[in-house]
């Protein structure tokens, strides 16, 4: 048990600092971002904060998006998207529970439609949404997902490319009345040069676009992750915002204060992109 | 809070159930492979669980690997390395904590080196190991893991070759004296004409075999997993052993019994191809 206590301890530190954060930009963001390692790493202390938060953001009226990329293979993924988007049911027992209820869930797609479509499934029957992983932001993201697919003669494209035409397939049948579906796409904002072309091969997806600040994703370069309609694309920050009392910028400020300042000017960096698409 | 309770209630009987497991086949097995999933849809209470079946399977003297497909950029692969191959630390305190420490886990590539190699880098500061996801035992792993991947004129190989060459180069520094490394794949069982070219492409890596059982792979073509000195793979099988007392074979047996004489059957056809590789 050593040092148990010690995580405990750190979990109760996150809990009020994030529940800060939360209060700090309820007004201002549709939605929270909460990655699912930071609390992971902080054992069973710390996925109980994960679930405590989760039912802040909520009465806060914020949807909650977490990043968890799981992925497996039918069975199991019908596990996770039972504990992540839908519930838990026994035999004979009324009633039903729910482990982490989020608003949509990162997934990973290596394994291919059988992993992915029962998080899909609880998606469409529970009103939720996935993202799934189609161009990460990370440098690496190139290794695996730009390798060139030959298709035959004439036809090659890439992995992503590839990934992205499923997630267009998978969504056909959960368009809403703003003709977006509950299959949306990871796509990152260190790769602006892209967007335009995962715009085209996935016109009813969601985007979820992390990597803006810290991995070096320009805000000014957003554009056209967008539709034409200035919708489509959900800009996801989160070290260069919670922790942007560390900047220089904003130095002096309590951590609210500058976390709040920081999320107004993405805000601001938002919208302009937003008009900038529905211009273009 | 509707429905907590039953998920108490759950994991608790899912826990007696598993110690149970655990106790009748602690002997004739060298590790147990928990499946993440299936204790996070059963909420805090279920990782909880989780948690104390990692204890009670090291003091029985079992290994543990932890079927978690984990993945991400590096900061956060970072933190899920933390989580399950390392430890925590915090600024200023003395020790540190241990959220879920197993001995090895299993990892998705599609995010290529850099969200991998923290994995790896606790696994060998920390003496546990890791899993790549390879080719995994589902019927669509084809869609991704199977695409062929155009490298220029005649030359050409799978996305699974392209990260089975990947892991054999991750796994050159960490080489024990039985010749492998830290860094081992998962190869479903379901695709044994495939396992033979897998093993020349990676002779250093442990696979971790699944699929055998209920998801169709058959216990009589495990030869070619295994390398010529009759090592190199570990065999899981979970559903068909744990609910082995619901087959008609084992009808009329205690859940263990049932569980036991599996084991025993699954253990003897392992021991067959090992000696079956070694021969070859």
């Amino acid at each position: 048990m050593l040092g148990e206590p010690l995580l405990e301890a750190l979990a109760e530190a996150a809990e009020e600092f994030l529940t800060g954060v939360i209060d700090a930009v309820a007004d201002i963001v549709p939605a929270v971002k909460p990655q699912a390692a930071c609390y992971e790493r902080l054992g069973v202390s710390g996925v109980a904060v994960l679930r405590r938060l989760i039912r802040y953001a909520h009465e806060r009226d914020l949807l909650v998006i977490l990043d968890a990329k799981r992925n497996d293979i039918q069975s199991t993924a019908e596990a996770y998207a039972d504990a992540y988007l839908g519930q838990v049911e026994a035999p004979g027992a009324a009633g039903a529970g729910e482990a982490w209820p989020v608003d949509a869930l990162t997934i990973n797609p290596y394994l291919g439609s059988d992993g992915v479509l029962p998080f899909i499934e609880r998606a469409e029957k529970f009103d939720r949404g996935v993202f799934v992983l189609v161009r990460t932001s990370n440098p690496s993201s190139v290794e695996l997902q730009n390798l060139l697919v030959s298709a035959g003669e004439e036809d090659s494209w890439t992995i992503a490319d590839g990934v992205a035409r499923k997630v267009d397939i998978w969504g056909e049948t959960s368009v809403g009345r703003c003709g977006y579906s509950s299959v949306g796409a990871v796509l990152g904002a260190t790769f602006p040069d892209e967007a335009r072309r995962f715009r085209r091969l996935m016109q009813r997806a969601y985007f979820l676009v992390p990597g803006v600040g810290t991995q070096g994703g320009n805000v000014e370069q957003l554009a056209s992750f967008f539709g034409s309609d200035g919708l489509g694309a959900i800009v996801a920050s989160s070290r260069s915002l919670i922790y942007a009392y560390r900047e220089p910028r904003w130095a002096g400020l309590p951590f609210q204060e500058a976390t709040r300042s920081a999320t107004q000017l993405l805000r601001e960096g938002v919208e302009r992109a937003r008009a900038e698409a529905a211009n273009a």
